[in-house]
């Protein structure tokens, strides 16, 4: 018989921070099984006394012991999450006096400001790169002079839904181009993307995969028959490596994984923090 | 004189954690300056005296211990940051020890998990919703039916962001409708949208802010004027309550704070983790 544990992510704010820490260290315990559970907007000693109901209800029905993952800044507030029948593992609990020891100065509490808008402009940019994401997608607006990346790779490689988290995560300007026929057919890039060059990043895909993926979209298609990926994938390729453009291949790597790859790469990181 | 102090977020994958971590905790120290680095896939011993290096000569020449915010699982790897001249400050190290006491197991540990495709069907449902959130977008399409949630709302409400988010974070199939003005001067919704109510999520903001942002797309309009967006908003905070659904202003919420209260109040939370 194998025990469920109920988790809970705890904060007042979104409590995605929370659940950020709690998956990440999660992941580190694969045989055991959890149940996850988000309590967001955690703000007053009232609903804390709540949340605790809710622990001890779960620590009955598993007959296992609740872990909470809080990022609470009112000390109040986690002290009656602390007298729950659940494992409390608070953020700033933990890291605020370790830093506090480091800056020589003390913390000044503010509630729920990892996921609002802390910082307006920073803000609007990434609502700002979103909108210009979704208006240069897959090439249909062709001012790419101010993109500061343009993804370049055949159709469905990918390319959307990284521009998207680029936007909406980092604020990055994220265009992107779907190669051509005539690109792939001439192994050149346009003149407009080869004056962008350093923006320039390729993404490739394993033919299987983009396969599958244009199925679902077209079945029976020539478009997404095993051939006409395969040739257009290595024409691909052999234009991007004729280019000299960076290649990424997004068949076992997420979005995150690969936007984070090609700030690094086209050295946007410190721009984007 | 003020100190600007280096503050490195490391990571063997691709960091996004330890940004957030680090982030989240920054927050506390309003009077600080700090400028934030981001180091993803460091994944060796050698990579991670590469890290000390740069930590090193942060130090120099900050004249001030800089803040290291890692998720690193090989605890080899992060030995080598705590030669460094910085204050690491460990994910793992901190809470590991914690949760294997509660389970009663060891941890199993694998790298770079949190952000990387550890689920592959909730990676996909993620891909999936935004490319339907991408197609669902404005009314375009409205095949209504299989949405899990509709934002509805004036034009510029924030609609698009927020479904972008919903779907690539969390994987919900979001759509979203805008308000026409044959549905604001009916004070009624349409009726694909009424058999959906339980669905529907409404979408306000504060006139002068829809009128500046409506005024960077079409100056000078009758579009962007504070007159007609007032009467749009007044018209569709009418409609939304007659019609019995709940609102949320996007005026000073982030999108991180809209979606995690519509996933609360519609209860989707559960489905998505």
């Amino acid at each position: 018989m194998s025990i469920r544990r109920t988790v809970f992510f705890v904060s007042d704010g979104t409590a995605i921070t929370a659940g950020t820490l709690g998956n990440t260290l999660l992941t580190q315990f694969e045989g055991q099984k959890f149940n996850p559970t988000r309590i967001p907007f955690v703000d007053s000693v009232e609903r804390a006394h709540d949340v605790v109901t809710q622990i001890n209800e779960a620590a009955e029905r598993d007959g296992a012991m609740p872990l909470i993952f809080s990022t609470i800044v009112d000390a109040a507030v986690v002290a009656v999450l602390q007298e729950s029948q659940g494992e409390v593992l608070d953020l700033f609990t933990e890291f605020v006096p370790r830093i506090e020891k480091v800056v020589g100065a003390a913390r000044s509490p503010k509630v729920g400001r990892a996921h609002g808008i802390s910082n307006v402009s920073n803000y609007e940019n990434r609502i700002e790169a979103t909108n210009y994401a979704l208006s240069h997608d897959d090439g249909v607006s062709i001012n790419f002079d101010e993109a500061e990346v343009i993804l370049v790779g055949v159709s469905r490689s990918g390319k959307t839904p990284t521009c998207l988290y680029l936007a909406l995560h980092f604020g990055v300007l994220a265009a992107n181009y779907p190669l051509t026929d005539d690109d792939l057919e001439s192994i050149r890039l346009p003149a407009f993307l080869r004056r962008n060059k350093h923006k320039l990043y390729g993404l490739t895909i394993d033919a299987e995969r983009l396969s599958q993926i244009r199925e679902t979209r077209r079945p029976g298609s020539r478009y997404a028959s095993m051939s006409k990926c395969r040739n257009e994938i290595g024409a691909a390729e052999d234009l991007l490596r004729a280019e000299g453009v960076p290649i990424v291949s997004t068949t076992h790597s997420s979005v995150e994984e690969i936007a984070s790859r090609i700030l690094v790469d086209l050295g946007l990181e410190r721009q984007h923090y």
